[in-house]
């Protein structure tokens, strides 16, 4: 007889305002995952109160008492085990973990600050960065996070066509690849297409209605959907593990660059 | 007799070790500012336990006690001159200058969560966004900073190759446009080049000799350089406010586009 390991994943969200879209989406990634047989984890950050300023304090025992580097404390709490319980309790749940779904609205085309403070204190040097460590050797496609994938579920304030390929704001997959490739495939997330809300600050009943589905049936698909085929550091493309090899997307500059496909593929999916 | 006014300038720093690159940085822009006859104000935000996270006590006379909109309760609060007095003093210094430089090391290819919460706490709506009542009518080149300069200081842990415009990271222009154009110009600020430090981990003293040396030569020409040249919403290159006029930048799509010179002029300038 066959065991098939129930799958556990853990949501991230990032909003005071329970009844917000980003909440509800929440409560629907929950319940989805738990009819599909999966193992629900969930970091409200802002219910939990997480402390979101990375500094010394998260280094109760001191390598270097006189002069704070981050990296280097950072590395010595991972590999000593001495960080504080919060952040331990987010590594053990993200290490058990076999994806991660960052829940958040969209501020100043990025993260909101909590969160931002949740990846910087979590992310630990040896763990996210510095892998075993072997310095860049392992990332982008490989390292701490290998394994795993990762979803965005985005709630955006404004309307779908200032994130459109020529729209003010820029393209939503270029404002987020910060976060979905600098941030999430680095330690070796596979990280799926973002799903964006747009005009979530005025969505009626059936708006939110129509967006909570979309989004149930993105979770559905959460282990079978392909991939943004972000390029991993270390399988051909970059011979020197750092600029892209004359051949590949020859001529190509930018963030584009390092996706494996037509930009237009890596567009954001979403309703708006 | 001509009465020259002398200039302000506000600087936001955001490291918690008063040896970093970042506040030395910090550090001499205020000794060069002051040479140069400038006033400078300055918010050392670790320094100031600054709180980062954008939540419900920004309100304390709520608009909506049952339900929390971020969006209605900063407009209602901003109005009513009802902000907490952290937010309230930070937008007199920001109202006073004529400039801001924001320092900063890069974690994971954005600002530290401590100033990002600055942003999202001190950009109120009618203020930053939502300008006089008037939705989107005046944003990306004027609103509520229009006449102000900005500028970054960036602390980069790895190599400039990595941030070259086909290195791994992705172009540091690029990654960095959600603060540049998202979140300075977009409130009407004139934002220059960025100037980047990389390998700042791990730089001898002579390596933080030049940084100091070649960012002195930026701030003196705070008041001189030319911003980049992103496209003022209203200045004709997008007819409806959201999306390019086909014949500008014909065929252009992403980031790039809303920068009106080929995109290498926009490339970051600094060492590494």
């Amino acid at each position: 007889m066959i065991h098939r390991e129930r799958k556990k994943v853990l949501l991230v969200s990032a909003h005071p305002e329970p009844t917000s879209l980003t909440r509800q989406l929440a409560e629907q990634s929950a319940e989805t995952l738990a009819a599909s047989g999966c193992e629900v984890l969930h970091s409200d950050l802002y219910g939990m109160g997480w402390k979101a300023v990375f500094d010394g304090n998260d280094f109760p025992e001191r390598l270097n008492p006189e002069r704070l580097s981050l990296i280097d404390e950072s590395g010595h709490a991972f590999a000593r085990k001495s960080q504080t319980d919060d952040v331990e309790e987010e590594q053990r749940k993200l290490g058990e973990a076999d994806a991660l779904i960052l829940h958040f609205p969209l501020w100043w085309f990025g993260m909101p600050a909590i969160l931002k403070g949740w990846i910087e204190r979590v992310w630990a040097f040896g763990l996210a960065y510095g892998f075993r460590g072997a310095g860049n050797a392992h990332r982008y496609g490989e390292g701490g996070f290998a394994g795993k994938r990762a979803l965005l579920a985005v709630s955006v304030g404004g309307p779908a066509v200032d994130y459109s390929p020529r729209g003010i704001n820029g393209p939503l997959d270029q404002l987020l690849f910060p976060v979905t490739h600098g941030t999430l495939f680095y330690p070796g997330m596979q990280v799926l297409p973002t799903y964006a809300v747009y005009g979530a600050a005025r969505l009626d009943d059936a708006g939110v209605a129509a967006a909570r589905a979309g989004w149930a049936e993105r979770v559905r698909r959460l282990f079978e959907d392909e991939p943004i085929p972000f390029r991993s550091q270390n399988g051909g493309d970059y011979p020197d593990r750092h600029v892209l090899a004359p051949t590949v997307a020859p001529g190509q500059e930018g963030l584009g660059a390092h996706v494996a496909l037509p930009s237009r593929v890596f567009a954001c999916d979403g309703l708006g």
